[in-house]
């Protein structure tokens, strides 16, 4: 399908390449956890197509990778997303807060970033743990977690995060009741 | 200009709308460093697109941020990218690597992913250091960095990066020569 790239993309469908699905157990956006790191233990596997396997050759040696996911999802509303948003983070609280200062999926181009931890790999079959992404979210690309590139030394300000508690395995139902439409 | 969805993109046009543009003092691919981190000091501007001024509050609170560039660049080769390939920070070894298990430019889908850190925001001009892109690269997204989210604890294993030395400032010439054709 033709897309006008200087058009918010369609939801639903990635105006990139898709190079893989996510298969998890998480069906409903509003009951999966907001970020792989609230629920760093569950399971899912990065089926990748079959066209890439030569591009995993050395992906073993890696701990953690950078899931890039596309999240333009059907049952997300439809139209340009706001560009100033209330966090599914704050819960019921009013704030409003830019979307380049959120994490959440609702974005000009709605490219997920997940760091997940690397589990078995078999064949295009990544197992990795860190689900927050539905079943059959398309991933757009995956690279390894580098240390040395990813993490700033000491301590680092990281805005309205700091002053925010994150409860383990919090689902945006869990945070706000049932999503909007 | 209508784009496949099934083919890579084209070179130099992002089938993505484009948030920003990276303002640097880099013009050339292969004198550019090839990580923000090995390039920490060097600063540079995203001049985001006016319209998205509001998309900027509560970002001053964040010393890091994730800059998502589009990096199909006119002048990189055409043609879909090797899915084995040598990194550049290998230098004149010839071992190649998937390109899931690289950070290297040449993608099935050319995302780049740079850690910056955040200086001063004069209006929609957002100062910045670590600079690993060259000027005029397309901007389609920007995250903030949140240490909760984005670092994972303890020692982590880096594959093959864990046996590279990195030279301050590394660039693709000083690593390899001339870039390839």
């Amino acid at each position: 399908m033709p897309s006008d790239p200087g058009a918010p993309p369609d939801s639903g469908v990635a105006p990139l390449p898709i190079i893989g699905v996510v298969r998890s157990a998480r069906t409903e956006l509003a009951d999966t956890p907001v970020q792989s790191a609230v629920n760093p233990d569950e399971e899912a596997v990065l089926e990748l197509d079959p066209a890439y396997l030569d591009g995993l050759l050395g992906l073993d040696g890696f701990d953690y990778a950078w899931l890039l996911t596309w999240l333009g999802h059907r049952d997300q509303p439809p139209g340009p997303p706001s560009l100033r948003q209330v966090p599914f983070l704050l819960g019921r609280q009013t704030q409003e807060l830019g979307v380049f200062a959120t994490r959440g999926p609702r974005r000009i181009n709605p490219i997920g970033l997940s760091l997940v931890r690397l589990g078995r790999i078999d064949g295009t079959r990544i197992h990795f743990r860190g689900v927050d992404v539905v079943d059959g979210t398309p991933v757009v690309d995956l690279k390894p977690y580098v240390a040395r590139f990813d993490r700033p030394a000491g301590e680092v300000r990281c805005g309205w995060f700091d002053s925010v508690a994150i409860a383990p395995g919090a689902t945006p139902r869990q945070l706000r009741g049932p999503l909007e439409p």
